[in-house]
């Protein structure tokens, strides 16, 4: 007999788990929503091919793939030197590969500039350890089909106000330019060829420092001068004069020659939050080492940030050259992954107020159909009831019984009426 | 380029059915959590060999294996001739195998009576055709750990008023009993070898009739005078005698000879739905030959009938067998799986009353700044908000917005106030 835990790297969720997970996401949907966003699902697998086709970044290695069905001896034999011949489907390890598929495919059915919801689980096969799961849920919306600043300033605003929603206020973007950073590396001497490297070791700067930064960089092998010139940037004395986002706080963080277009697009989301948000405080920071791994973004670049954790809860950026690879047509497209699994640990385990659930605690002899009808009687007028038989020590169920969100509960011996109950609270 | 359509008998959702289908689900969800139950989730994947138990009936050989990962080219080349040894886990296929091993696996973190909700999706290999994917939805609700007639009643009364909170009211319940049916058909004269096929055939009683059913046990070659007896037995004479459910109707659907403790189970379920349900008729049918393909039920079966469709809504029934298979100790346990993928489909589409749902349509030169103050303006007082910029001819646009459920639209020029909006109905 196999074990009976779930397969390495997945979790069961128990009741308690569960209702706060749907919770959570009732609330990231039903504010997703009101932001003008539209949920859709596709199907949990997708084709092979299509899934290793070079877009999904080092996730594509992680696939967990989907045997081929009706395989005989033969070609089984002829896999052993080609085994992607022994899957046609995989299971998806993110929500932006069959994003762009399905936009493909339904164009024609869906609002020119289409606001999409995903959520919805994502499998890859990484080395289980604390906090990282095999399968996970992404909670995704993504603007296809609009190239301005307003696109990313409606991903920030949704996601900051879902974020305010699930009680966890204070949050900020910390925000940047893929362009920026090329034109960046470019300024300092750093070839084309270098740029993914460098990126990789930039993204480590909050980790490792400058110091770091710069002899890793060193032990690259990277143009010597291109790393002195930055090692000089990094550790260049500045002020700390406090600027709100905007153009002079955005061009103070850079060097000189970064065109004003990037830094007219920056400006025009952090208009855009601040006038959404009504003053105050924009919750937004430029930081022009921001790097994101994957490979695919084209332009803004996002993180977000609360001051409860020192990592981030979720982040996303513009990928417009993706949706075309499908289309056969450049099409704008830009994403926010709010961290689902990060973030229901911090949203606190309150069941929905308002509810009252009880627990009718009953004798071995009350019949079925007086216990199943006061129930009913229960349920009709709003309640929530769980049917618990009497045990020795009550103790035990009721606490459980609590944990699982129950209110209050009374005992019940046959004959008893609903106006008859007596109710007392459970914690 | 492969296709951009989702993997063959699988779908996409578009906004519009994505919509419909998450308020189904949210209307299940509370109804069955008022009753009682709690929701649990597991993994979309479960251990090859759990899956390949024998216990999952028919539905195993439809089963997606999931291929193993690492495997080089001579592992690959001795899978030739022993398969499973090219996958350590599959797609599930139901929602029943996965809880036996989650009961398993917590039982001591559940109550002594658990109800658990499950909603989610299974896989099966089946060909496709019309109504039937190989990807869709179960929202199973099971009891576990009570044998009394209680824990049908309560997966009957739950279901029922789902039903009814879904705006179907009137469904009823086909109920019938596993060892009524065997001790029929041990009355007849038919073996214990002889049954499972017998059982096929009269499962086909509704489409093929009693001539039918008749000439295909003859085709059969199973005991003649067995066939000669349950013959006479479908075609004796009836009166068209109206007879509540209960022991009175029971008996006369059935030969002499059916133990009284079987009759009585069902005579149990019978008067505690007719307690919850306050009198009037008890939505309950009983039908002798009522088979239900699975071979883990062990007594009760059940059927949901609703008047608007002539095929079921959905079915279950008590599998006392099962969840000791994997814990090597007898616990009983019933369950009820509504039809979700069939349900939804006789919902009414009606997006939630009560929610404002708005459309701005502005002009190409509204500043993103004012838009983006506008719409978050209109979404704190409640709305729901979609921005679409000004088309040549809006009334593609506009029924698009109202086949997503947005109800009115204003048209936006730069310096727009919130309070100058000027909404017209969309539909």
């Amino acid at each position: 007999m196999p074990t009976v835990n779930p397969p390495r790297g997945m979790r069961d969720f128990l009741p308690a788990d569960k209702a706060r997970r749907e919770r959570v996401l009732a609330v990231i949907r039903e504010r997703y929503r009101a932001h003008g966003f539209d949920e859709i699902e596709t199907p949990v697998v997708e084709d092979y091919d299509r899934l290793h086709a070079g877009i999904g970044g080092d996730n594509e290695k992680l696939a967990f793939a989907v045997l081929k069905r009706g395989l005989d001896a033969d070609a089984i034999r002829a896999a052993a030197e080609a085994p992607a011949g022994l899957s046609d489907l995989g299971l998806r390890y993110d929500l932006t590969v069959p994003l762009a598929r399905f936009y493909a495919s339904h164009r024609a059915d869906l609002p020119s500039v289409f606001r999409s919801i995903q959520i919805a689980p994502v499998w890859r096969a990484e080395r289980p350890q604390k906090g990282r799961y095999r399968q996970f849920v992404q909670c995704d919306i993504d603007i296809i089909g609009d190239a301005s600043a307003r696109a990313e300033a409606e991903l920030v605003v949704a996601s900051l106000d879902t974020l305010d929603a699930l009680g966890l206020e204070g949050g900020s973007i910390r925000i940047n330019d893929r362009r920026v950073l090329d034109a960046l590396l470019d300024g300092f001497g750093f070839s084309a060829d270098e740029r993914p490297g460098v990126l990789i070791t930039i993204d480590k700067l909050d980790k490792i420092g400058p110091d770091g930064v710069v002899a890793e960089l060193e032990g690259r092998g990277v143009t010597p001068t291109a790393v002195a010139a930055f090692g000089a940037f990094l550790r260049r004395p500045q002020t700390l004069e406090y600027l709100p986002f905007g153009a002079a706080q955005i061009r103070k963080a850079l060097p000189d020659g970064i065109a004003d277009e990037l830094v007219g697009h920056l400006v025009g989301i952090g208009d855009a939050v601040a006038a959404a948000r009504g003053g105050g405080d924009i919750p937004l920071v430029f930081d022009p080492f921001l790097v994101r791994g994957m490979g695919y973004y084209t332009g803004t670049i996002f993180e977000l940030a609360h001051p409860s954790v020192d990592y981030s809860l979720g982040g996303g950026g513009r990928y417009d050259g993706m949706i075309g690879r499908f289309l056969g047509q450049q099409v704008p497209a830009v994403g926010f992954s709010i961290g689902f699994e990060r973030i229901v640990d911090l949203v606190a385990a309150a069941e929905d107020a308002g509810t009252r659930a009880l627990v009718l605690v009953h004798d071995r002899d009350v019949p079925v159909a007086e216990l199943v009808a006061l129930k009913t009687a229960l349920i009709a007028d709003g309640a929530r009831v769980r049917l618990e038989q009497r045990t020795k020590n009550l103790k035990p169920m009721l606490e459980r019984a609590s944990a699982d969100g129950y209110t209050a509960f009374a005992t019940v011996a046959a004959g008893a009426t609903v106006d008859g109950l007596e109710f007392k609270p459970l914690a």
